[in-house]
């Protein structure tokens, strides 16, 4: 016999870690609307309308644009099992965790790695970048963080971007933190493929990866010699979420779905620059608060992201034991460095719905409450 | 400008397709509860519940027992992925879509593959499989459809996993139509892979994949060379959800967990074999009443799935019609043959929430008024 738990009954948080943050009423109740099928011809007039809306958020009009039933992480496995082949030469940004991710995953993927790294708290220049493309004329991809969760740096993409254009390499950019909170212009920076999660700046739960690939993208894919992963194969997906009659392939995260469509709804209704102003104003209003306690921030101020800050813990704070007095005391969750390379460090995120300077003082009200 | 669509108002639907399956009330409301961090030590414990109520429903007491966050297709992907190396031999029983689709799979994978065909309707003989093994001794995986989705036949997969015993091979099933809606111990029969999905007999909606691992299967990752898939690495996925303190990996789905949770505690509750029981009872009303309506079943009835049933289209008549008549008219969902090959058939799913004689009563009233 297995003992049967309690029903489920969490407290209540304020999310201001690294993601998942605290989505809007209407995105959770959107949830609750009556399920479809997978192949139901209703689903497949809402699969469309997500469609429509996450090529207005990337600003991607040509190529695929859908969203994975996966992780994020499963979103930059894909663009590179779809992007690489084994002994393909990968250039590589590395300023933290997920640049590590994206080595250690092309690794796996049999690639060659090239990896440009800077330190924590710094962006890769672009400079570099652009010698190692010169010094490795073979190399089929470029791949930077456009937003580093780990740091709380943001590449300079659309100079990356402007800077390859011509260039046989593609460009591949995790947008994990960085899609419906900081400017992000898929085709206008020329990204041949973007990843990124639903619950960070768009504001639905987690569970969805929605990817973005190019035409350029889709011609080097459709050129393989090595078969792509079964589960996440781009032109099979395409033909469920975007041909009609829909082809049957999985089936969808229909519940998810839903959110993600009243969330994408909500960035639309927004619009993307006071969206991103918005972003941008919280973080402001968080630095501002953070300074004014003497608090140091981990990135250089010149590529600081709005969406994650990440703070220097003060020599002589046991940064644990003030996140989770943070969360038991006041229900705000913070998150710590990731990895066991990361500086001692605490990440405050202010995302979708949490991109408010109210929240911002929130957070630093408890904080003054527990250091 | 993106044109903003107005928001969802999807219409009720009786899901009795091949699944998703409505789900109930109680799980519809887990997933209003307030939204965790993915790493917060209250999320930890209700990942730990989660497992050990998994254990339960796969009777699987050693090994690894975890939901992905992905697709069922995903889980037969991962345990492919992990089970075989470039080049090794597969043995695969074939009845259907989703024989075929371990095939294609595993071909992907690099897999040299043995199919062993039945036509739809059929079980694949497991002296054919016997013999098969016999004559490859180098094959290092049996591969078969326990709940044959596409055509409504259970393998006999008890007996299988006996005759199998002490042999160095190891065994695959895709339990997606069959966790929680037909009997499936995984210990007791010996399975070194088991794979499945939330969104059929288990009760909670479409996004995740609870998988089950034996040791041996364990063993046999640990001494690969070739690596896995990053993001669906078993021995990561373990370190974040049952090793304590977790180990970060991915951002998991929370709402959806808890939705498994809730539903995982409503079987615990009705317990195993009354739950079967009540599977078999709402298909063998549907049946009996599908038989005195002249209708004839696409399966042997001796391996004939109780949470699924197929059922050939007569003579003269329009399938796809008579699913839209259910549709538009009834509100109901069934249905139809899966991929180009298929026999003209009907797929009426009673699982989960919806596995019972009044659902099938009502499936039957409506095609009484359609047909």
């Amino acid at each position: 016999m297995t003992e049967i738990p309690p029903p489920l009954n969490p407290p209540d948080r304020l999310l201001c870690g690294p993601g998942p943050s605290n989505v809007s009423p209407a995105v959770l109740a959107a949830m609750q609307r009556p399920l479809l099928g997978h192949m139901d011809p209703d689903l497949a007039d809402i699969l469309l309308e997500v469609v429509a809306l996450l090529r207005g958020v990337y600003r991607a009009r040509t190529g695929i644009v859908l969203a994975l039933q996966a992780t994020g992480t499963s979103g930059m496995e894909t663009g590179l099992a779809h992007l690489l082949e084994p002994g393909d030469t990968a250039i590589v940004g590395v300023n933290g965790y997920f640049g590590r991710r994206i080595v250690e995953i092309a690794g796996r993927l049999g690639a060659k790695i090239v990896a440009i790294e800077s330190d924590w708290g710094y962006a890769v220049p672009n400079d570099r970048l652009l010698d190692c493309v010169d010094a490795h004329p073979d190399a089929r991809l470029v791949a930077v963080v456009h937003a580093e969760t780990s740091t709380g740096v943001e590449h300079p993409l659309a100079e990356l971007g402007a800077a390859l254009r011509g260039r046989d390499v593609l460009l591949m950019a995790d947008c994990v933190t960085s899609l419906g909170g900081v400017e992000l212009d898929v085709d206008g920076w020329g990204i041949d493929y973007a990843y990124s999660c639903t619950q960070k700046c768009l504001g639905a739960p987690p569970g969805m990866a929605p990817v973005a690939v190019s035409d350029r993208a889709l011609e080097r894919i459709a050129a393989r010699r090595a078969p792509v992963p079964y589960s996440f194969d781009l032109g099979l997906l395409e033909a469920y979420w975007a041909t009609r009659p829909a082809a049957y392939h999985h089936t969808a995260p229909v519940l998810h779905i839903y959110a993600l469509h009243e969330a994408l709804r909500e960035v639309a209704a927004e619009g993307l620059a006071p969206r991103w102003s918005r972003h941008g104003e919280a973080a402001a209003a968080l630095r501002d608060g953070l300074a004014a306690r003497g608090l140091e921030l981990l990135a250089e101020p010149e590529h600081q992201l709005a969406p994650l800050t990440a703070v220097r813990v003060p020599d002589g704070v046991d940064a644990r034991r003030v996140q989770t007095r943070l969360r038991r005391e006041h229900g705000i969750e913070i998150g710590g460095g990731l990895g066991p390379s990361a500086p001692a460090m605490w990440r405050i995120g202010l995302m979708g719905y949490n991109a408010q300077a109210t929240v911002a003082a929130r957070v630093l009200e408890a904080l003054d409450a527990v250091l």
